[in-house]
């Protein structure tokens, strides 16, 4: 069952737990042993900031290509911490807001936090909760401005707060002198080997076994070397659109060596 | 009758029907294979949004040149759907309105469509939206940084949406970040053979058929090369100048000539 | 009677008359064939607009250089269309208005054209409607975006719509990717010949008929080649700065000499 | 008497009068012939406005170097042209302005004119009316454009209109196409010669006529080139300070020679 | 006992003593001569501005790398004057602010210390007050004006001001014109040497003695040069991370080594 | 008594007497020629506007290096004046203003001098009234435009006005075109000679004739060249904070020759 990952998710009582939920959407699959890597250093920086007397504020960067699944890491993290108060600050709860509410909402989670005496904060996207455009470039810095201060703002005594930020655009963080605001960073790679494609395709059962094995062929067949390179978000999605084919099989390969990180022999 | 194709669109129960119906002025003729494959991949992506269970949300972009038919494919596509909920946003409906106005009306469809249970919004002519202008470049960083956030927002649980896309400036998107957000693109070429053009003359009846066998010699010896490109609303555009002419064959191919795309011999 | 075009000049019961008919202020010399060839190219696109079932909208672009007429011309085409809806839309009529208070004026005079069957309206000097400066450059994105999706926005089933605009800056305009708005361009030229001097200098009466000759044959020996240009409006300016002079002739020769158009052999 | 070129002026019945006596408050002194040809050309001006049916509007240009008494010039021909409104637009006189409050000024000075059958308006110094600064460039585009409109908006039917306009930045003004909206332009030059210095030191009655000769004479001396070059606003304001000292020819003459533009042999 | 520095803090009766307790939450371990020399600087700056006659005011700025102290060390230098008004400014206190309230309270609390005979206020990290981006770059010039002119702003007759700020991007005021403004300058170095390391470790009782010499030997071992550099907030926070581990010797090394300014020989 | 200078400034019945004492906090020290030349100047200016017919507006600007002493000699001249109306527009007296408040401020300073038959407005510290920065740049161009004009604006008649300002950028007027608006410039010298300190260290007081004699000998003997470079104010800053310290003498001469304009053998 490849929700099992899911499973494992001890859900908290703080307020954001329907929207954690639904960053997880499709579990996590632990295609490689990145996966645990990446959630049992999660729990080290959830340990530090409930024992140390020293560290009350730790914040952490997770970074890593599109779709690489920071989203579902982070919120995974956060809800596996069982801390009091989780919350998660995302452009989606804030569409439509001016650059003022949102500094305000933005605020407001984190003077909310200060109450706690053990808080979990996902800042989720922090590109888009810029508005960040490479054109020009162009973002609010009123929002960069709050976040870079809130990332070093120490909670009133006796109060404890972790800081897990998601972006997929590490170098414009450190062009905007953000990067020496965290206290920690968490590289997050995309899938890069075929029998980690392999695991995923056995999850979701797209394929028979005998289909999954044709399949894994005909992409070995076609690629141009052993480097490739594709978020988990857009492999799911490939299988999803080739699910309502005749052809499933050939549907999904052809799509998917029709992404130019896959490296095929034929360019399309 | 060269208004068939048209026919064949089975109007949804959805507001924008009049709309939609308006893009699609002169029919969609059939003047090569594309325009099948076009209206069938479109089909897949109806599909997958109606049955997946993993991928509640699918965004396809349809890109080309200007005046190529991106806006009647791509409501051609919507009102074939079926959907109980199908819309649209375009700058036309939304002339005069501030960036707060534009942004409010774009979000308030979004969140009406996410009250149905299945919902596709056809979001055309994404430059246009965006304000966009090359000098500068200038455009509004309010309107694409909610369309960023909307493209990749999951609707509540259970319910479905499907977004289609059209811009004439695919490059600039990609400027701007956004193609990472579609999760899927379809291409939509303009008239490349002088069989096409022939096939569009016969649908709207201009000529009489010695006479339009007559015009496809004559453009046939003018032109330089095999590679030729024209937008099939400027060719209808052309053809209705002609149809005022005392002499209609011969103003059709000399003002057919006189597009730089058609690589006429004698540049006039 | 250098009155005469003018007078072929048929008003209609649309607003905009007496706005129009300033526009003519000196009539319409026939200095060259080309004025006669502008004129019947804008009655064709008339007939289209009234007559083809398949372009209810077409939109026409007079350009040419400041001063060669483009604005009486415009404002003669759509005089003489007859139809029942004729307005200008001019930035000397919009003179102190915000940005917002010209595009609801704007916007408003095309509300009012889908009322009506059938009609035509001026859009005057684009560049400066648009606040255009060549340092920076600046201008106003509000109105260019409003422009860009009138000139294409169809009006009400059933309803008609002519648009003819008049630039001095064609190319600024291309860099907006404004040109491809337009269904149509007519070049305006300037004077560009001895003979149409003369044919502008009987008309308007400055000279008898021995002092005109003698004027052209002073003007002929005093120019370097046979390319020579010169506004019609700046012609008629000089002409009329002569008449207050004692000595008319040899004012009217060696200002028009001044002129860095006219290929003098002696700079002044 | 240095004033008499002052008396000559006949203040009209219009409301600027006194304002346009304050530009002249050290009269014209007629220290070379360039001053009465400038004077003449105005008047030229005046009487086609007056006479032509075919230019109801006419713009002209004063321009020249910092101190060169374009002002005084301006005010001068205005005030010598007996039209029954002559109004002046000045900075000085919307210090403290906002841009808008400067525009409506501007408008209302106008649309005023529009209602005299006969107006003359001076538009003084235009860079400093468009609030323009060499940094950036930064100019209001508001009052630019709002200018470049009214350069060229007809008066209604059977009103005749006079614009004198003056800058020390031609330059920037053909960068912002503001020269295409003027008929016509008159270059005032500076002071070029000694005996133009000797006339005007002549006039103010600074020194005794002994004096006077000597100073001349050490000036002569002590330059390096027969290209001098001096404001006749600077000269008026050195003889001034001079007139403080005890010795006043030294003074006179080293203060001067301290200017730049007078090319003395040995720098300060 | 690690927070003996700490302890020779004594409390003012001013305002923001919480605040200023909070900055020096891990004490100042002596790990350097310099922690010595900076306080003693400090106190030096202190007696200035009581007792001279002839400087009522003066403005000191701390400046080094991101980490190295600053703020504790300018919040102890002000606890130790003993004045009766000690303020500090600091973004942390201002999040959420606009750019004018932000103005607002600056200039209070300066009004406010001018009622004092004697005061000190902290100005802490300036770039982050200033709202400062490299890209672009960006900053609230009304910010960086008003501190530019309450740095030279002369208290009443009779008060006395001594002002105390950090930054860690020096070269940023610099560019901005702003070190002008100061009177003097102290540079806070990082940590340098690996004794300085172990003094810190000591103090902060993170192992036993031979675990800690176990420590500093595998460092010593690892490094390329004597050249290293770690701040003393980053030493602190690896030290509480290494203390959640099973095995605190290994993480603290590893992780230590892996900072890029501890010039490690294999890079992780 | 170093403060004989001050006592010799004649307070007058205006209104800023005590804005004005307070620049002039430690007196004028006669340490070189410079200081008597630009009082006995500024002296002539104050006639001129007194006395001449021709000359109701004069303007001077004060320029030299940060903390030459120009506030203090501007103050001078302008107490010393003994005018009915003396003001002083200074940024500390406008700090927190909006940029509107600013100019609002600046004007009626003006408006209320127009009043007073003889006026003397000091305008100190021009760059940092504009807001004036560097990285950009930018500044105030509402307020450079007002002082542009405020500048030239002619007082009514029979009224008399002289203008002060001060800047230690020179050369960012002259970029903003705003030299050519000044009358005339008196330039500010640094102290540039070891008898000039001498002459201030003697007035302050600080030394016995013995420390003073022995201290400017090993100032002597450590500077590499007879360039030197120091504002009085700096000077009188090193002195205070030396005079804190035990050793004198050795803090003064050290901390002095850390100036790098002191051109010392041995760096710091
Ligand atoms: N091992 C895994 N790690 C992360 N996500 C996984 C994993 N296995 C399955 N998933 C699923 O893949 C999807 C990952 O998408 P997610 O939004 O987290 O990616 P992302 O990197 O945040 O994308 P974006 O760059 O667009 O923000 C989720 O639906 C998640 O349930
Ligand atoms: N096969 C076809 N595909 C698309 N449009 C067609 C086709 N046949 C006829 N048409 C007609 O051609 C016109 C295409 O115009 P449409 O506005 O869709 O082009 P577009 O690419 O969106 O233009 P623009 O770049 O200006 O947005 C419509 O009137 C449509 O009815
Ligand atoms: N053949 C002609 N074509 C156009 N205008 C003519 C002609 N004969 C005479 N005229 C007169 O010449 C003038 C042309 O001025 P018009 O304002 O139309 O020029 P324009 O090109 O629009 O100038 P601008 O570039 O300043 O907008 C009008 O007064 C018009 O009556
Ligand atoms: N022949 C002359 N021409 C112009 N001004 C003269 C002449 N003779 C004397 N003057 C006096 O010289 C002064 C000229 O100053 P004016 O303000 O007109 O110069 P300007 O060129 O407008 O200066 P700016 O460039 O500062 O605007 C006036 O006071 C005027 O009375
Ligand atoms: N000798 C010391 N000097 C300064 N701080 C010390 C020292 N010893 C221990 N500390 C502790 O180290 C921490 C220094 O952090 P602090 O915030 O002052 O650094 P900072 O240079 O201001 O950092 P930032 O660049 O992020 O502003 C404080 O917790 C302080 O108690
Ligand atoms: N000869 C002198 N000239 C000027 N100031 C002197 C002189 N002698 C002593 N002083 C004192 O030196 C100080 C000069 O400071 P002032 O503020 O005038 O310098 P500034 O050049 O305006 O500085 P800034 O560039 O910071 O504006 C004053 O306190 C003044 O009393
Ligand atoms: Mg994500
Ligand atoms: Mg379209
Ligand atoms: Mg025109
Ligand atoms: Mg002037
Ligand atoms: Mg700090
Ligand atoms: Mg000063």
């Amino acid at each position: 069952d490849f929700l099992h990952a899911l499973e494992e998710v001890h859900p908290s009582f703080g307020v954001s737990d329907a929207e954690l939920q639904l960053c997880v959407q499709n579990g996590i699959i632990p295609f490689s042993d990145n996966i645990d890597r990446i959630l049992s250093d999660g729990s080290l920086y959830v340990e530090q900031v409930k024992n140390s007397k020293h560290t009350p504020l730790v914040s952490v960067l997770l970074h890593g290509a599109s779709g690489c699944g920071k989203t579902a890491l982070a919120a995974t993290i956060a809800m596996n911490s069982n801390y009091p108060f989780i919350k998660l600050i995302s452009p989606e709860s804030m569409v439509g807001y001016s650059e003022m509410s949102k500094m305000n909402e933005i605020t407001k989670i984190f003077n909310d936090s200060y109450k706690s005496p053990l808080s979990v904060i996902v800042i989720d996207s922090l590109e888009r909760l810029l508005d960040w455009v490479p054109i020009g470039p162009r973002f609010s810095n009123t929002i960069l401005q709050t976040l870079l201060v809130l990332l070093k703002k120490q909670p009133p005594k006796g109060h404890k707060l972790l800081l897990i930020s998601t972006t997929s655009q590490k170098n414009i963080l450190q062009e905007m002198d953000m990067l020496d605001a965290f206290d920690a960073e968490i590289y997050v790679p995309s899938i890069k080997s075929l029998s980690s494609i392999d695991i995923v395709l056995k999850e979701i059962e797209l394929f028979s076994d005998s289909e999954r094995s044709y399949a894994m062929k005909s992409i070995s067949k076609e690629i141009q070397s052993n480097y490739i390179s594709i978020g988990v978000k857009k492999l799911l999605m490939i299988a999803e659109m080739a699910r309502q084919d005749d052809d499933k099989v050939s549907k999904f390969v052809s799509t998917l060596l029709m992404e130019p990180s896959m490296m095929a022999k034929n360019k399309y």
